[in-house]
C-alpha cells in the first residue's frame, strides 16, 4: 500500500462533485468522461436532470441526488407561482425524475417523495422551498454517507489482511469508505476491477478511485472473473445493489448473476452491499432496463461490429438470493433469505 | 433467414486469406482489423510468420495453416543449400513457428513435424522441398475442412429448428460449416455473439460470417451470457477449443470456463467442438499464455484506465470436463470423460 493523497475518496465524497443545485441550475459531474475529463453537464429545468439521468450522465447512487437536487430545481423554477401551483409544479417534476431509468423507478420517486415532504415543511413555515429541499437533500446525502461507513465497517471484516478482492462495475461511495476503512484497520488488499461493458464504468471509475486511494489494483475484462476467481485466488466477490429485494434477489449491472454464479461454484463468498427496500417485494416487481442496442456495438465510441449486425442491452440482471452470501447493511450482516430481520427503514434513508 | 450471399462462408473457407505461401513470401490476412478493413500482412521470412502468429495477425485456427505456409517459406529461404543444411533449417524454423503462442505450441509442433515428413519425402524424390511443403499444407487444410464438414454435421442435430446459439469468441471455420449445414437442414437460427474482449473476435469475426451468411446475429457484450441464457432461452452454447485435452478440459478463449459455469447452472447444454489430441494428456499440461497486460487497458485503441492501474491478459482459461455436454468430433459426440473412444488420430490430421 503505497501513500497517495486521498483523491479518489474525496472525490467520489464530494456529492458538489455528484449532483449540486445552485444558481438556479443543478451542475452532474459527467461519469461518461470521467476520469479522462471532468466535466459536468448543467441542467436548468428538472427535465434536463431527468434527461442526464437517462443519458447515463450519472449512474449507480449518482441518479438520487441528482433526482433531489432536480427536484430544488423544480421548486426554483416555479417559486413565484401559487402554492397550489408549485405543488402540481413539483408533482409533475417528481413523475418525471422518478421515470428516468425504469429500474430504479420505484425508489427515485422515494427521493422525490422525501423532498417533497420538505416542501410542505417549506409551505407551513413560509420559507423558500427550493432552499429548504437543498438543504434535505444534502442532510439525506449526509445521512447516507454515515449509513455507508457502517456498510464499510461491516464488509472489511470479511477480508482477510492481503486479500484480494473482486469487484463489478462501481460500487459508489462504498469503494471508497470500504478502501478508507481497509486502510484504518491496516489491511493490505488488491482489488481485481472487471472493466464493465459497455460503459467500462469498472475501468474508468472504481479502478481510478482504488487507484487514488494508493492500493494495488489491476483492470480486467468481463470474461476473466472466474478464471481470476480461481488463479488469483479471490477472497471476497463484493458489489453493490441498485435495487436489494425483500425476497433477496439483487438487481445490480448486468454481468453480476454471471459473477455470481462463478464465485458459488468456485467456493468464493458474495457479499452485496446496501439494504433492502420493502418497495421491491420481490425481482419480480423490477423491471430490467433495456438500453439502446447500438450502445454495445461500439467500444470508447469505436465501431466494433459491421453494419447490419444487431446488439443487445440490458442495463442489470438478477441475482437470486442462493447466490449471495450475506446482505452487508447498515445493521450487520443479512441472509438475504432473511431481509425481514433488517426491520423497516425510515422515510428519510431514502437511499443506502 | 434471409437470402444474401455466402460471402461470410466463401471468405471463412479460402485459405488463401488465412495464409497463403506465393512468390517468396507468406501472406496473411491481419485479423485484428477485419472487417473494418481487409489488409495483408507479408512476411518474406518464417520468423515474420511465428511473429505475426505472436501479435494475433491470425488466431484460432489461423496460426496452424500460416505455420505449414511458414514451413514452405522457410524451405524456400534456403533452397539453394545442401539437404543437410537445410534439415537444419528447417528444424530451426519448426522450433521458431512451434513456440509463436505457449498455448498452442504442442499442436503447432505437430504442423510443422508433418511439414517437415513432406521435406523427407521431397528430399528422396528430388522435388523442390518448398512446393512439396505447399502442397501438403493444402492437402492437409483440405482434409480438415472435411472434417470439420463432418464435426457440422453432428453439431446441427443438437439444434432444434429456430434455435438460439450462444457463440463464444471465434471458432474458425466451423462457425461457416456450422451455418451452412443448419441451412441445408432448413433449421433457422438465432445467435448471439459475446463480443470477446479485449480482440473482439466474437463482434467482428464472428458475428461478420454470420451475417454475410443471413443468419439473424445478435452481439451481446461479455457480460451479458448468463442474462442472455436465462432470458433468450439459449438452447445451445457451442465453441471450439484451441485444445482438447484427453482428460476432457477444454483450453478455449478466456471466458469459455464462466460462460460454461453459468450454462450448467441455468441448464444450458455445452457442446464443443474439436478433437480430442494425445499431446494434451490434461489440462496440467497446457501452459496459459499470458499477454501484454496493457491490451486490456484500451478498447478498440482508446484507453479505457487511469495511468497507474493495472492489466492482467491470460488469453485462455480451462473448462473442466464436467462442464461438458459433449465433444463434437468428426468422429461423433463424445462424453468428455470417455475421449479415449475418439480412438488415435492420423499424424496427418494435425488439426481438427
Amino acid at each position: 500500500m503505497t501513500e497517495r493523497p486521498d483523491r479518489g475518496l474525496a472525490f467520489m465524497l464530494q456529492y458538489e462533485n455528484i449532483a449540486w443545485f445552485e444558481d438556479g441550475a443543478v451542475r452532474i459531474l459527467d461519469r461518461r468522461c470521467y476520469p479522462r475529463e471532468v466535466s459536468f453537464v448543467t441542467c436548468t429545468h428538472y427535465g434536463e436532470v431527468a434527461q442526464a439521468v437517462t443519458d447515463m450522465v450519472t449512474q449507480s447512487a449518482g441518479p438520487y441526488p441528482a433526482a433531489a437536487m432536480g427536484m430544488a430545481l423544480a421548486a426554483y423554477e416555479c417559486r413565484d407561482r401559487s402554492e397550489a401551483e408549485q405543488r402540481a409544479f413539483l408533482l409533475a417534476a417528481k413523475d418525471c425524475l422518478s421515470h428516468a431509468r425504469p429500474t430504479t423507478a420505484k425508489r427515485m420517486e422515494r427521493v422525490c417523495e422525501t423532498m417533497l415532504e420538505a416542501a410542505e415543511d417549506a409551505w407551513k413555515r413560509g420559507e423558500p422551498v427550493h432552499e429548504a429541499i437543498k438543504r434535505r437533500a444534502i442532510e439525506a446525502n449526509n445521512s447516507r454517507y454515515e449509513r455507508i461507513g457502517k456498510i464499510a465497517t461491516y464488509l472489511v471484516e470479511k477480508f482477510p489482511n492481503n486479500g484480494t478482492i473482486l469487484t463489478q462495475c462501481f460500487a459508489e461511495t462504498i469503494v471508497g469508505m470500504m478502501l478508507k476503512e481497509a486502510r484504518a484497520k491496516g489491511k493490505t488488499l488488491r482489488i481485481f476491477c472487471p472493466e464493465t461493458r459497455p460503459y467500462f464504468q469498472g475501468a474508468r471509475l472504481t479502478a481510478t478511485v482504488c487507484y487514488e486511494m494508493g492500493f494495488d489494483v489491476t483492470v480486467i475484462t468481463d470474461n476473466m472473473p472466474a478464471f481470476v476467481m480461481q488463479r488469483e485466488h479471490v477472497d471476497v466477490f463484493t458489489s453493490a445493489a441498485d435495487a436489494i429485494c425483500m425476497d433477496g434477489s439483487v438487481i445490480n449491472k448486468v454481468g453480476t448473476f454471471q459473477i455470481a454464479i462463478a464465485a458459488k461454484h468456485l467456493g468464493v463468498p458474495y457479499y452485496v452491499t446496501g439494504a433492502p427496500d420493502t418497495v421491491h417485494p420481490s425481482a419480480k416487481d423490477v423491471t430490467i432496463e433495456m438500453r439502446d442496442p447500438n450502445f454495445v456495438l461500439q467500444a470508447m465510441g469505436v465501431k466494433t461490429a459491421r453494419d447490419g449486425v444487431k446488439g443487445y442491452y440490458p442495463a442489470f440482471d438478477v441475482t437470486p438470493p442462493e447466490l449471495v452470501t450475506g446482505v452487508v447493511t447498515d445493521r450487520g450482516v443479512f441472509s438475504p433469505f432473511r431481509l425481514s430481520e433488517y426491520g423497516t427503514r425510515d422515510a428519510y434513508e431514502v437511499v443506502v
